[in-house]
């Protein structure tokens, strides 16, 4: 084994740059800033663990002390790497060369794991993905300080460990290899990876090109071009874009280095560089992604995919402020010769206040003609940021959520209008091993769990997959700038002879202290139906003008199905005149306005036919109306403080009194809202052919309304 | 009027210290540290409001914007003319002096308010209470700026304004005047610094030796001797104390400037230092305050009052290492030349580790013969401080929960075993006016909503406060100090017929990452009743052993009072066997082992019986016991960790497998705790004689059991 005094002289076997590159961090390493501090992170991670060999365990259960230690290990395989090319010191390149030397020694021996679901066990791993990630990491390590090891142990090492790991990947499990699936660019980027360091050009094209090596029924290029929508969008939402894109972009930079012929950053039409920016660009200001279809509600900007995505947006696709302040934000970048102008340019920055994405509507499909995600942006006058989401777009395989026209308000710290994420509690071995529970089909999937309507009691699609996946979404409009932003977007076949019309406005007024949100859901149909308007809350309800009747010693659940099984009835009240309630949630009052004059409206809890406590207990409401064609006309005011630890109190009453539906049909909705000090008509068209310059005429209560474009809004 | 340019030429006039002790603030204020950064706070906080006169409104109803611009406006006078003293700036006095003279304006003109609850209505205020904080502060704001204003303006703010107002309190409602209770300390408070500024002598002799002038049926010096006891501790608990010591120090250090001759700080043995020093050593590690009683879970180190006892305790007590600790977890110190030295002595402190006290059991009662508060404390070897209370003393007034051994644990940034707290938004007054909820009466006081035993379903002294006044726990033996710490207590006159005695130990243990609570509550009587242990839990239940049924499609609630109308239930067991449960908290993972062998697990939340949404849904384990003597044996353990963001976890599963009950009569109770790498043998002495160096000697199941002391725990 060698001392290499001159780090520069170190081989290209490194897999995510160019030994030069590498200078860069070298030089970063003791200075002050997010680069010298993420490097002094990653050192100090590092550094108890360098006291003495690091255990290599045998077979456990996911979220065991064996499960963790393995993941663990990869870790510190490729961090003790990177830290060898960084600081030159032999300790570092001695430490991975012995977790790698060990695992060769055991890893044939090692025999398959048990499978606990559908994924195939891999010799370490329950499942072949968790294989897969371990390999990428341990080939990162290995690239770092392969120079350093005599031929033998890199023999060893080779044939004993990194070797047949691949084989298991592209030949036991051939069928699962390269697969257009966030699965699948886990197996590429690792195999790739793991090619491009031990020199083998075979598993490279595989990896890239796929095993058919025809570059689009699977493989690297087919991933790139079929997985990501042009906008960017993944179909799975968010928590597995931030999980699937992790792999995409380690694979993208050493491919990047070692084959530059291939130019990855500009395939497809740069669609890498789109899904990098579809997805930061959903990120909540408080650094947390929605949690749209199967996700925790706390996964965010801290997660590796987005530090990774941060570092190579601004690399590769040029700067913008807004990734600089992300960076701030994250308060930590990729330890990669990408991060180096990153982590510059955030350092340069005056304040902490988090990244203003501009509003931004992600259309889905391969060609983009999938219906889209919208997401509408709008800041307060002291700096506060307000985000409304809504899907309308496709449903997103299994883990796709029956929630197309949903949509999540988030605004002073959190989500108003909430998400309930998945009901998971991973690597929790204790909590149903850890897997998705029950009721994440049962509750978390349901069009009930999210803020929507639900028609007859039954989710859209029957809740099938199957039937949902072959649906999507339309847009109707989209303006996402000005003091009134709005999206409108169509859904017609995920309920059979109904069509829905969601239009959403996010309003910047001077008397309101955070922008409002006006929701206008519009259901048509030529029969009867019972529509339930959801809305999740959470917090306690502080005053309402509803009469309702409380279940005082008795609550029993509202349904038997599609989610309603698991809503217990807490009161209800039979409505006559348009309703006001106001919650408190954290430090905030949310007042909901809604315009019903007639219909039942339910107050219900969380936690029937949950008999492994499984379900959190948060709290829904349901206005319920019986009807063929019906507009739910609601207004959301976000108001006033309450400090409890200092006991200051404002705001408790919000400044709208009442939303009223003046007139709606085919063509237009017009609602006006009444407040203390303002008053406003807002006007919609409903036709699928309107235009930014069509001009709009309805005659309502003997009165006419006219506007030019898809909506008004009147004061 | 004239400027100041020599500071130190301003007036003793100014209330709680001499001009020349101010000196030290003038020189701290542009150096950095806790004292300059607590200055510059003020300054900024103050430096929007001195850009225009501040508003003066009319009446309001509590939370509303005339009743939170009154208690802005006094705090702003006193602020500006603390900055006036410390700057010399002029600006500060003339914003001050306006604040008073067009207070003076309007004060007589303004009319009573009306009363809202049992609190006479001043002026300003619906309650007496404010309007002597308000009085308080005011007469602050005027010591400090008097001498920069002409006779005739002074005569102006007194007669008018501030004369009034001690008229009001002193005459108009002399029957509320100096009682002994904490609105009695804000009125002498109030009335003697309001004195002391305008020189009325009179009104000092009031506020001190009460109008009686005997000094014992009210006023200053009878509300030191009789609030507090010897040991410090405040009969209406945490909450209430840290708002009664804010006037008990302000007018203390207003005397001791002002009228040495009393030695204000030795007077009835140093109580006011004793109970300075009883307020801060229960505070929970994470600078929170127990709620025990009637308590928001969110007051701690932050309020006035506390950071004034931080201050007062280091300058007149002498310097302790846990009150510079606790100053820098505060981040701020009261601007005041009594905090200079303290945050000179916090600045010097390396790390941010909370103040460590010692374990302490704080007798209560004038004369400390009414049982005692207990709160014992241990550190994990990481750090982490565990702290578990238990109330042996008194009932606590009409703010008094019926929670007689009551216990409460916190640990890993949290309370394990909870307190409900108060049910009271308060200021919030759209929710019943900002006062105490009903459910505060028919939930939060009740036994059941705390963490103890509740006998035939009805509360403690049949939830009567007459009663409950009358009658206290007793301590029965207390060890704070060592590897195992203990603390048991007797409460004989709570159930007519039962005697009650619970136990709690402490264990730090090499194999457990937490101090392991130990809990032996047992109930003795001649005849049959039925025993309801509950635990307040909040979180989700992971994982038990117990063998449920749960309550799928109907919840109904478990009794029709003493709190059972408002639990619904949710699962129940029969208990063949012990059992072991576990929940998880945030981040950590809590399992409570029962021995119990026969009886009934009942799984509940609160939410039955609210009709205005005022209970939080929580969550209670109720084990239930038919019998006439019963020993409720648990073990509490905290453990593992999960990390949703990271999707990290391990030791989700604790180290404890069993409790079981070996035996137990009216001598001794002997349990054991078997782990997968421990096995303890608890014994403890039941005898109410039992003494530090008793010799005991118990015989169950065959085997002889012998000690020395009040108990033993062996390996």
């Amino acid at each position: 084994m060698t001392i290499d005094k001159d780090p520069t002289a170190i081989a290209n076997s490194v897999a995510l740059s160019t030994a030069t590159d590498m200078g860069g961090l070298r030089q970063a390493q003791d200075q002050t800033g997010l680069m010298g501090d993420s490097i002094a992170a990653m050192v100090s991670r590092l550094a108890p663990h360098l006291l003495q060999s690091s255990d290599i365990p045998g077979h456990g259960e996911a979220g065991s002390y064996a499960h963790n230690q393995h993941q663990l290990n990869c870790r510190l395989c490729e961090e003790a790497g990177t830290l060898h090319q960084i600081t030159g010191e032999q300790r570092y390149a001695d430490f991975a060369a012995d977790l790698l030397s060990r695992y060769a020694d055991c890893y044939l021996g090692l025999g398959f794991q048990q499978a606990r679901n559908t994924n195939p066990a891999g010799r370490i791993f329950h499942q072949i993905l968790n294989e897969n990630m371990w390999l990428l990491s341990m080939s990162i390590g290995y690239g770092c300080i392969k120079h350093s090891l005599t031929p033998e142990r890199r023999s060893h090492i080779e044939t004993q460990l990194l070797r047949p790991v691949v084989e298991m990947m592209t030949q036991h499990y051939a069928h699962h290899f390269g697969t257009i699936h966030n699965h699948g660019l886990w197996s590429v980027a690792a195999v790739g990876i793991c090619g491009l360091v031990i020199g083998d050009d075979n598993y490279v094209a595989q990896a890239v090109d796929g095993l058919q090596g025809d570059r689009t029924s699977g493989g690297y290029l087919a991933e790139i071009g079929q997985l990501f929508a042009p906008s960017g969008y993944y179909i799975e939402g968010p928590y597995y874009h931030r999980f699937a894109i992790r792999p995409l972009l380690i694979f993208a930079e050493a491919l990047h280095t070692h084959r530059p012929e291939l130019d990855i950053y500009n395939v497809s039409g740069q669609r890498i560089g789109a899904t990098i920016k579809a997805l930061l660009s959903l990120v909540y200001p408080d650094g947390r992604l929605p949690a749209l279809n199967d996700a925790s509600l706390s996964m965010g900007i801290q997660d590796d995919g987005l530090l990774i995505a941060a570092s190579v947006y601004n690399a590769r696709y040029g700067d913008d402020p807004a990734v600089h302040a992300l960076a701030r934000q994250q308060a930590q970048v990729w330890v990669h010769p990408t991060g180096l102008a990153l982590a510059a340019s955030a350092d340069q920055l005056v304040g902490n206040a988090p990244p203003f994405w501009p509003s931004a509507q992600l259309s889905e499909g391969p060609n983009g003609d999938k219906g889209a995600q919208g997401f509408l942006r709008a800041r307060a006058a002291d700096g506060d940021i307000s985000q409304v989401s809504m899907n309308y777009g496709q449903h997103g395989m299994d883990h796709g959520h029956f929630d197309t026209l949903g949509i999540n308000l988030f605004n002073r710290g959190g989500e108003s209008l909430r998400e309930y994420g998945f009901a998971r509690w991973l690597n929790v071995e204790p909590k149903f091993g850890g897997r998705y529970l029950p009721e994440n089909k049962s509750w978390a999937r349901q069009t009930l769990a999210h803020n929507g309507v639900v028609v007859d009691r039954r989710s859209q699609n029957d809740g099938d997959q199957i039937r949902a996946d072959g649906v999507h979404g339309q847009s109707h409009f989209f303006v996402g700038s000005g003091p009134v932003q709005a999206m409108s977007a169509f859904a017609n076949e995920h309920y059979p002879g109904v069509g829905m019309q969601r239009t959403v406005l996010m309003i910047e007024h001077e008397v309101l202290s955070t922008p409002l949100l006006v929701d206008l859901y519009r259901l048509s149909s030529d029969v009867e139906h019972d529509y339930d308007y959801a809305l999740q809350y959470s917090g306690q309800i502080c005053d309402t003008s509803a009469d309702y009747q409380p279940n005082l010693d008795q609550w029993s659940v509202l349904g038997e199905a599609h989610g309603y099984q698991h809503l217990m009835g807490m009161a209800q009240a039979s409505i006559t005149e348009p309703t006001r309630l106001t919650w408190l949630q954290g430090q905030r009052f949310n007042t909901w306005l809604s315009a019903a004059d007639q219909g039942e409206l339910v107050f219900a809890q969380l936690g029937g036919n949950d008999p492994s406590f499984n379900l959190r207990r948060e709290s829904t409401l349901l206005l319920r109306q019986r009807g063929s064609t019906h507009l739910f006309a609601s207004a959301f005011e976000t108001h006033g403080f309450f400090d409890e630890p200092t006991e200051r109190c404002w705001g408790g009453r919000g400044e709208l009194d009442e939303i009223r539906i003046i007139g709606h049909d085919d063509t237009a909705s017009v609602i006006e809202l009444r407040g203390k000090r303002l008053h406003l008509i807002v006007m919609i068209s409903n036709r699928p052919d309107v235009k930014s310059d069509s001009v709009n005429e309805v005659h309502f209560n003997g009165r006419d309304y006219r506007w030019t474009g898809f909506f008004a809004c009147q004061e």
